[in-house]
């Protein structure tokens, strides 16, 4: 079963208090797909301009990423710049040019269109809900966001939550959008707007699943050095759905191992700039994390 | 097996955004003594002033500690007066009266100094080494801080780490004393100042401990309602400390399940203002969360 994600291609300029990188590949639907590439097979809906360099696709392809979706349109591709200060916490942007993204219209390839499996990545609620339209008959979809949309486009967001299995955000989004300081009662209240399964990001705090009265917290991996924060939150909704995408049954066991095998995959993607450590993950890896992972927790 | 623990004992006033307390029994040695009371049989020593209401006292007795350490010397008790914001993350410090600590010279009672596990609460580092001169031969000791410690009395609290066993603090207090950033290499920088087990408390967000190469993880009890954070710290300490002094090993299986206990008392702490909720904890409440611990981690 296939796995299709519709977000951004990026060319990223980043700094931290570790170093830099200059436009490297990134975007919500790149990260997505190399995080979930190591899990199943992913179709990627997206834009880029004409001077999206060569090798990048093709190392898309080279980590098993169907590209048939990545749309070339003329003009330029998406760029972001963004800054991290000494705690890692929240990145400061520093410039946002959407270019080609800014007319983009996703059209699904004909193949796509019966994937049981989607992600909507952070981009326009809207072109979030177009993407939906076309897919047949999902099994299971999850979407993330961001404040800019919570501030911006409220209604188109409420409108997509209505329609998704799984909304997977941030702790000070989730508190934003819900208007609720405590955490417990903003994911009562987002379970509220349609999704039945909440997932709440906290960064080097780990995460947390809210399903029914259902609630399960998974650590961050303690890291030594953390490079680049940059695309966590796509990758560990890479590992969430890319783990639950090869199941048959999705139960409470499924969705609490998903939520672990996030964190794996977050913990990968910050130890390097860009996809710098997340593109040489091999599944070995993840399963050898999978491991610290039961040590850290179990008592 | 006793558990000693010398800190402070005093009145205060705490507003919160749910509400306000005034004058109520409060200190880093009364809310370790009431969490590890459920535990173990917990010896105090501290000082009050001439005004320090019998009824506190009673209740400390009510709930089984052993108060012939705590001293009534002339002069008023210790005041501290403190806000939180929003976030209940940390206090703001708006008064601070040492009164009678000001002088304290703690005298261990003579039955009190044959005690084998000992908790040295958030004091004057001095003041904790000269309670520990007087043990005997004890057989585990934590210690506590504060930045106001680290910063005022670096030398002592060095002095004190090379003495102690375990040692609790926060992680921006673990921060700032190892001058680094990253918690894990912080944490393993102050395993080098003395103690073989670090344990970083990180409120909403759980704990963390490190000894040696084994790192472990516990979350916090997600709460709907967080009233009062004041003693969540201490709380953790006893439910730590009252779990350890009653197994007769203690090895990596011991430490984990303390964790776990530490987290369950500061959960209770922080429902009520003050000593409300803690102050009326029962032995089956406290089964009953480690279930709910179990349910929030197991993958």
């Amino acid at each position: 079963m296939s796995l299709l994600v519709v977000g951004s291609v990026a060319l990223d300029s980043v700094r931290t208090p570790r170093g830099e990188i200059r436009e490297g590949l990134g975007g919500s639907a790149t990260y997505f797909s190399v995080s979930a590439g190591l899990f199943t097979k992913v179709r990627m809906v997206a834009v880029v301009g004409r001077d999206f360099p060569r090798k990048h696709v093709r190392f898309l392809q080279s980590r098993g990423i169907d590209v048939q979706g990545l749309e070339r349109a003329s003009g330029k591709t998406f760029r972001w710049e963004g800054e991290y200060g000494k705690d890692l916490n929240e990145a400061k942007s520093l410039k946002t040019e959407l270019n080609v993204f800014q007319d983009f219209r996703p059209e699904l390839p004909e193949g796509y269109r019966g994937s049981r499996h989607v992600f909507l990545a952070n981009i326009d609620p809207d072109l979030q809900e177009r993407v939906l339209q076309q897919v047949e008959d999902p099994r299971l979809v999850a979407c993330d966001t961001m404040n800019y949309w919570i501030a911006s486009k409220p209604e188109s967001l409420r409108r997509i939550l209505r329609k998704v299995n799984v909304f997977l955000l941030n702790e000070g989004e989730a508190k934003q959008l819900a208007q609720e300081d405590n955490l417990l009662k903003a994911a009562r209240s987002l379970l509220g707007f349609g999704p039945s399964i909440v997932v709440i990001k906290r960064g080097e705090y780990g995460a947390l699943l809210f399903q029914g009265n259902m609630v399960c917290w998974a650590p961050a991996y303690p890291l030594e050095s953390i490079q680049d924060p940059t695309g966590a939150g796509d990758s560990f909704a890479g590992g969430f759905m890319g783990y639950l995408s090869r199941r048959k049954a999705i139960g409470e066991r499924e969705l609490r191992r998903a939520l672990v095998y996030g964190s794996i995959m977050a913990s990968f993607c910050v130890e390097g700039f860009g996809l710098m450590r997340l593109g040489r993950v091999r599944r070995g890896d993840i399963a050898g994390r999978y491991q610290v992972f039961r040590n850290l927790t179990r008592f």
